[in-house]
């Protein structure tokens, strides 16, 4: 019989990132990770394939908050207008209160290639699952893919800004000036 | 004593894409590689440090092209402008001739997560350098990042469209064609 954990993921995560950021991400196993919070290896298996999982747990909530905003877009709204409701969306899943623990996950990120890698993977297909989404809306096919491209790179350069330590604006207002700068270079003629 | 071997490198990649095309990148050994072409196991590794290796040799003449560009805009050209000529400059270095060859090689990334792997994290270390020239040329770190990400994101789409089947034009026309498309999204407000 399978017992109920309430928020076990939760704490699952929690105890991981502290390890991974104190002991290394190499360093430290499924097992300890349960132990940590008093769980079994079986219950950590129940709820990610892989300690490298747990850094990555919510990615269909992520990208779906991206595909909401995009759903959300009035009916005339450019491509460029369809990808700004879609950070304004995404973002607003990232409340200031989630910085520090965004900041430990990016800072054990940060340490590993193949978790880089595993970054580099999720925002390709969020960029795809965006463009996907556009032509849905009717969107040409190029313009869907450098909508959501250039929409995934606001994203990206927001949420690097977001996590700075000095940093306190909120990463819906750092999204907006950033897609405001994007814009602002491809009308620039010189 | 080495000897030296005309054009090894270049007849290594040959064999390599033939036997990956048709056998498979995984079931092929760098020594089947040398053997293919009357060479030996010692050669190919003073060549290549792995079997992946072969498929991305000349990365960082793929890079310089694209900073000899960025040098090659007239001093008071705007981030886009340089970067068209960052794109101008690479696209160059992909004749139509190595179309066929360029094709076999996607097939062969796109079967493989760990080439398409090794290729994200081409392009990301290619947009880093391209947005460090930028700066280097006194443009401001979060323009200089967008544009760089920007002609990554032209370079990538065309370079797609260019291997398609029935596509006719040069990759350079293509590239010219999808930024052009960038910036009209961009300036489009509905």
């Amino acid at each position: 019989m399978t017992r109920w954990e309430p928020g076990a993921a939760e704490r699952l995560q929690e105890a991981a990132l502290d390890l991974f950021a104190t002991r290394g991400f190499e360093q430290t196993t499924a097992t300890e990770i349960a132990q940590a919070v008093g769980l079994t290896e079986r219950t950590f298996f129940r709820h990610f394939s892989d300690k490298r999982e747990v850094l990555f747990h919510g990615q269909h909530l992520f990208t779906q908050a991206f595909l909401d905003g995009v759903q959300a877009a009035p009916p005339d709204a450019s491509p460029m207008e369809i990808v700004a409701s879609a950070l304004r969306s995404a973002t607003s899943s990232f409340p200031d209160e989630r910085r520090p623990h965004s900041r430990s996950r990016q800072a054990v990120i940060d340490q590993n290639p193949a978790l880089q890698e595993r970054e580099r993977h999720k925002l390709a297909s969020l960029a795809a699952a965006i463009a996907d989404a556009l032509r849905a809306r009717g969107v040409d096919d190029l313009a869907a893919t450098l909508a959501a491209e250039s929409g995934v790179t606001v994203f990206k350069v927001a949420f690097i800004r977001w996590l700075r330590e000095d940093e306190r604006r909120s990463l819906t207002d750092l999204a907006e000036d950033v897609l405001r700068e994007l814009l602002a270079l491809a009308r620039d003629p010189s």
